[in-house]
């Protein structure tokens, strides 16, 4: 399925072409902090930060990936410090992806949706991660907001962790697992006239073998985490995504780049050097 | 089960027998601020929750509920005013249940736990609502830590929004349901000996038929969503819960509190009228 011009899919493809199907998690663990010789305080949080953005911005790789719980440690201070982050990256040409992995009913999902996604938000990142526990339908603000905004919705399907596959693969009443039945669900929102197509993506980790569900028709981004100290190579994502489209796959890992700093000639190489080969071994 | 002296699940009862069993939300969404005559911004969220602490302060709920959403919505200064909410509420004599569904696996499990639970966090409450979609294993850094602080994790395990009904009536590989599963391992986290009875509780729609899962075993609080609004009466809530441990479950609702406010005097008969319904339900 093609993305819909202007959509999260179409900007992070058009992103992936140029700089390689590379995720950067910025992971600023207060054990990370202390080995960058930061301290774990909001003022490490910053130097951090700043370090990451000047290292992979101006193309080095299409997206970034803030994990919110590090900046929430720090309470309302450290949230100010994602903010600062969401701006910076914009300015160095960085798509953000806030891995919040929020979820919700109702008018609180409609909050999260103005928080994440929302035109005024200085939180606003141009796509969130959503839990689908509650149910994907429940999600709908999120995914309506997104629409609008050319933003876009990740949601949790098939995570990368032992912990979550009993959960993950249940069975529902239809007589496909939990997971499955997420990425038909995320198919459907994208094939729908609601959404621009590439609107709502799925985290798939890249640790696991194969889905039975077709990748290929998704309409949506892939986010696949595992890679590095998970256990997952470049290889194994180029041939667990290889059905689908160039472009909509982000191949996603934090410490096995972040390892490499403070230094920024170092991080910046690291990233290039994955960049450049996932982007050979996916083409 | 008791509840270990000291736990999240004690400090739950010994208010619950006080003040009769009801969690009081607090959803300062734009509709709500501008229906209170407050503007849709920081000085208006101030207000409201200054406003909500006044009236239910000092005994007249036992635990007020945030919803998170509703902070973030205005970025790092909204979560500044739950900060301060949460101190305010602690001053009156409130114990509050950060609703805020979060929810990740190791060091961002363990950053969510320091973020919420930890003793030197702003934004540490006496309990936090998580999401299970990864397993509830992988949230151990918060269980463990909610065990060591005296506070407490809720986990989402059967919510009150019917789309939510698929995933959590899925069939795990063991042969029973998502939340079935999620209840018994509740059960047995609180029953081992690594954390005090009463450290991890629950959420399970009031709005539902009773779980097959024996929930006076369940050995942690139990937060039940739906009261009101959703459709539950008092006298559901005490049929479903009939069989729990008095002080143990609490009915938790929102909509219909707040829409008596801003009138403080309002604010405190209308949550002091359905405490007193509950109680008498309840025994």
């Amino acid at each position: 399925m093609e993305f819909s011009p202007g959509s999260f899919g179409a900007r992070v493809r058009q992103a992936v072409e140029r700089s390689g199907p590379l995720c950067a998690g910025i992971d600023p663990s207060g054990e990370l902090l202390r080995a960058w010789g930061l301290s774990d305080d909001v003022e490490g949080l910053r130097a951090f930060c700043q370090i990451c953005v000047e290292a992979w911005g101006g193309g080095v790789v299409p997206v970034i990936k803030p994990q919110v719980a590090f900046f929430e440690r720090h309470g309302s201070a450290g949230v100010a410090e994602l903010e600062r982050l969401i701006a910076d990256a914009a300015e160095a040409d960085l798509i953000v992806l806030a891995d919040a992995k929020r979820g919700d009913v109702m008018t609180t999902a409609a909050a999260y949706a103005d928080a994440w996604l929302g035109t005024r938000s200085p939180l606003a990142a141009d796509a969130v991660t959503v839990h689908p526990f509650l149910g994907l339908a429940a999600l709908s603000p999120l995914v309506v907001l997104a629409g609008q905004t050319g933003r876009g919705v990740i949601v949790v399907a098939r995570s990368s962790n032992p912990e979550g596959r009993p959960l993950q693969e249940a069975v529902t009443a239809s007589g496909v697992s939990v997971e499955e039945s997420l990425l038909a669900e995320i198919a459907a929102l994208n094939a729908s006239a609601d959404i621009p197509a590439g609107t709502v993506g799925a985290v798939i980790g890249a640790t696991l073998a194969a889905t039975t569900f077709p990748l290929s028709q998704l309409g949506g981004v892939i986010l696949a985490p595992g890679l590095g100290a998970q256990g997952a190579r470049p290889s194994d994502v180029a041939s667990r995504f290889g059905g689908c489209a160039p472009g909509s796959v982000l191949a996603s890992t934090s410490r096995s780049l972040l390892s490499a700093g403070p230094d920024i000639s170092q991080l910046r190489k690291s990233a290039w050097e994955l960049a450049h080969e996932l982007s050979s071994l996916m083409g």
